[in-house]
């Protein structure tokens, strides 16, 4: 395939393995980009020194071009920007920030800077401050999300006009259907989160892959607005969220119930109800657990069948 | 063009005006029809007298198939649903309620009957109903909304998967490339309804008609959950329903600040702050007040246009 993205990072498919905490480590990185795709470092669970290692890692899994996914609502960002420039990492993703803060200074350093958005707003944030591409993330996205709630059908089509900057879609995608849906819409190639994590080479816990394999439409809520807005798994603590949310909890209240570590909790460590399941509406679509280059393979396939019926529609 | 839903109401383009209260008369509802859609008078507003009028005005100006919207939260349905066959009525699209209740009835008078629904769980109802077609509403669409807050993007494929009938998809969808990309998630028809309201056959109110052009990305917002979930465009009502909402406010207290008559003050008699303003997330895809006609032109002249360039994607 030729886009502006498969361009822009030198890949074969215009399909981008969202950074994950708890999820996107090495493994998962390089498998989708020996596949062709452009795997993503999830940075925001690690430790600089962890961080370093899965860097080396990935470097030795692969000679293809993958990156790393910074989250900005994290302390010492200085120090993790630095780390990925003296590891001479070509391709960073920022989230949940303000893009204006460290595009320049990666931009210095001779880094593609893509950042996930959630409004045009901010869509046109990006352009003023010198990123190169922008992921577009709609409301049923895993995860941190915006507070707009816009989704995905409607968010591409108006950050497509607002801006010219090539376009990543993201939230909801996770089969070659929707990847096509999202390129009808404006798209010029997709992140994908939810799926990749039940890959096999995906670092999250066994049990939370049976549970998202489990999981049906409506299992997912966009919880803690008050605090950062996060997607979870429906479970006895997103039970307690709601709950807690119902009777008008304050944000400090909420991140009392939050405490620390329960992403890891739940995710790497496999406590399915106390812990913290991340996961977009997406996961209702999907129904076991395949190696990262067969679902890039199943999705390009899908793709493109879909793309030929279309041509049957009279 | 030739899909089930074409072919099950006889119309020439598998669009449907959805039957929404305060904007579509017999107006608005006979102009679709006339233009190849099929448009629907949104009973949810209208006495029986006032609903038996438009019926007749809108046989009158038009020889096409039309049908009508009805809300089932409503009481007396009994005495709506006898007019609907003293009237020869053959479509009835039926909302907001249990597809058993009523769809054997109106079947036993020849009715064909499709239902809304938000998920799959209330789909597979309607495939056991006897239902002859499924609209799939998704979280972005204006109006009364599923507790499930599914977006389109998931909710289309899902239900594709685990029904065989009929499926027409809505929320979210304004244009030709939303309608194709409904299409590739699996519809065979569209249901649109924010557009329609700026049309210049919509009853609704001009000041309610110049909000929604104006309106960008997250400018609705889906409140009002401990009641019945309504999309409604953000102005000061909207305001403080969130601010009680925040402060943990029970389905009564929503209830008493809701009143009564907000929705007609809004959306028909033009109070733009104190008003109720139902509308979806497609109100930030739209220009300008157009007839009804001349949108469904455009919008499949964009879906053919968009068909084609896919298969310029190598």
């Amino acid at each position: 395939m030729n886009t502006r993205i498969t361009q822009l990072f030198g890949i074969k498919y215009p399909i981008i393995q969202g950074g994950m905490i708890w999820c996107s480590g090495w493994e998962l990185a390089s498998a989708v980009s020996n596949a062709g795709g452009l795997g993503l470092i999830g940075s925001g669970s690690m430790y600089p020194d962890i961080l370093e290692e899965q860097i080396k890692k990935c470097k030795a899994a692969t000679d293809k071009p993958f990156g790393v996914n910074v989250p900005l609502l994290f302390p010492d960002r200085k120090e993790v920007f630095d780390l990925l420039i003296r590891e001479k990492i070509s391709i960073v993703f920022t989230s949940a920030g303000n893009p204006a803060t460290w595009t320049s200074y990666q931009k210095e350093h001779g880094i593609t800077v893509v950042h996930v958005v959630a409004s045009v707003k901010s869509a046109l944030k990006c352009q003023d401050s010198g990123v190169d591409a922008i992921v577009a993330e709609g409301f049923e996205a895993g995860g941190h999300n915006g507070k707009e709630e816009t989704t995905t059908l409607t968010l591409i089509p108006l950050i497509r006009k607002a801006v010219s900057l090539p376009l990543i879609a993201a939230g909801g995608i996770a089969t070659g259907r929707g990847m096509l849906a999202a390129f009808v819409l404006g798209a010029e190639g997709v992140q994908i989160g939810t799926r990749f994590v039940v890959s096999e080479e995906s670092s999250a816990h066994p049990e939370f892959k049976r549970k998202i394999i489990e999981s049906g439409d409506g299992d997912t809520f966009l919880a803690m607005k008050k605090v950062v807005p996060v997607r979870l798994l429906k479970n006895k603590f997103l039970d307690a969220v709601r709950l807690m949310e119902d009777q008008g909890a304050s944000a400090e209240e909420l991140k009392g119930l939050l405490g620390k570590g329960r992403a890891k909790k739940g995710m790497f460590e496999g406590e399915m109800e106390e812990g913290e399941l991340e996961i977009g509406q997406a996961s209702a679509l999907i129904n076991g657990i395949k190696p990262a280059g067969k679902i890039i393979e199943e999705i390009i396939h899908e793709f493109n069948e879909a793309k030929k019926e279309l041509n049957e529609i009279r």
